[in-house]
């Protein structure tokens, strides 16, 4: 899905921030860099914030004109901090990552581009009027200019969460893959059972006026979903206790 | 919603980073930054990348741990590019911006920390087990170190995101409006303390063999997301547990 989409620099003016949209995009899994007549490239300041993502520069490609980066794309999203005088279609990230998700299924591949402005005064409206939709980030008014790296971080994160959309949907649990089996419905009965008379044996739980502990215990634990080893440590933590009391009683 | 979260960086190297994550905070409306022991604070550098977030630079706090960072914080996320010895339960960021709204509806306003590592580095396995949730930016398997600044963008991007959507739908939390405030991370900690220090008195645990007890019981409470009463109830329990060694080995 992201084999793609390319990431389009108008105008560039501060070197390293051209090594943070590298390092950004390698981060997500974006590849095609294009840049639009940069003031400095290649440079040593690209390199040190590219972080290791030397590839994704030297594989970008530069261009003369904004028209010359998106001639074969067949989807041209201009990112936008600004309100303008005539309204553009405006998406938020996660909805332009849909859109780019849905026309790639539906209509085979092709190349996407997403355009990012100059520094300090993004694009001009004519540039923005070549693309066919504007992304805004929706960030705080009165100080809504993200720095160049950290827009195509946003944008590129927003793809990346939309091709493992699918993905995640199968995820287990807890998001990484668990180093133990749930465990069951018994072994949890069980266990509760051994925390019930172990607690009215240190006196803490008064089977005459056990008020609401038992309840709330269930619930704190129950709602972590226990594996199989957390049970074993707690059990064993419970036969320890008895075993301390008992021997102690003697 | 975003008035009481916490953006913790810990000994970061870099100065510019700092101004860069205070930019990022700003354009997302996040304002509260603590810095554990970064290496130089204030500077010119991290000013220069602040590019007008000032105001966050100034009024950020500085402590020497990570504990004094997260101590009043009913919800501590630490973020995580790496994959743990023993799993942990991971959230994407959208999942912890859903439950951050939740929670924040459901139990009263509190804190509400996110913790980021060193550059190179990232956090330790010990401040890692500080945190109840880890939270993993879903980047690309063998270049997946984010830029500081770049990740914190996005987690306060996410959080805007959910600030400015209904997410309630999405919530995973427990679909239902809870009846406690949430346990403080101080109290989370006196607990573990004084778990270990009984199970050392009852034998279960050796302290000079200690294996995983501790981390795998961490884990298993703290994915709970503990409210004050269960705390108090499991302390409770300790203390009983404590009372009746002591007074049968009389």
């Amino acid at each position: 899905m992201q084999a793609d989409i390319k990431i389009v620099l108008v105008n560039t003016t501060h070197s390293g921030n051209i090594g943070g949209v590298a390092r950004a995009m390698k981060n997500m899994g974006l590849a095609d860099l294009v840049l639009v007549a940069p003031k400095s490239f290649p440079s040593d300041e690209a390199s040190a914030r590219a972080a290791g993502a030397d590839d994704i520069l030297s594989a970008a490609t530069l261009v003369d004109s904004l028209q010359q980066a998106i001639a074969g794309c067949r989807l041209v999203f201009a990112t936008s901090a600004r309100e303008r005088h005539i309204p553009w279609p405006i998406m938020d990230p996660r909805e332009m990552a849909a859109v780019i998700s849905t026309v790639d299924k539906d209509a085979g591949s092709g190349a996407v581009a997403i355009v990012f402005g100059r520094e300090d005064r993004g694009l001009t409206n004519e540039e923005l009027h070549l693309c066919q939709h504007h992304v805004c980030i929706p960030s705080v008014s009165g100080f809504s200019s993200l720095n160049i790296a950290a827009a195509v971080q946003v944008i590129a994160y927003e793809i990346r969460m939309a091709s493992l959309t699918d993905v995640s949907a199968q995820a287990p649990q807890w998001g990484t893959s668990w180093d133990v089996p749930l465990a069951e419905q018994q072994e949890l009965e069980l266990m509760f059972e051994h925390f019930e008379s172990t607690m009215v044996k240190t006196g803490f739980l008064d089977p005459e006026n056990p008020r609401q502990f038992m309840t709330r215990l269930r619930r704190l634990i129950m709602r972590a979903l226990p594996d199989k080893i957390e049970v074993n440590i707690l059990r064993g933590m419970l036969t320890s206790i008895t075993k301390t009391i008992g021997s102690t009683k003697k």
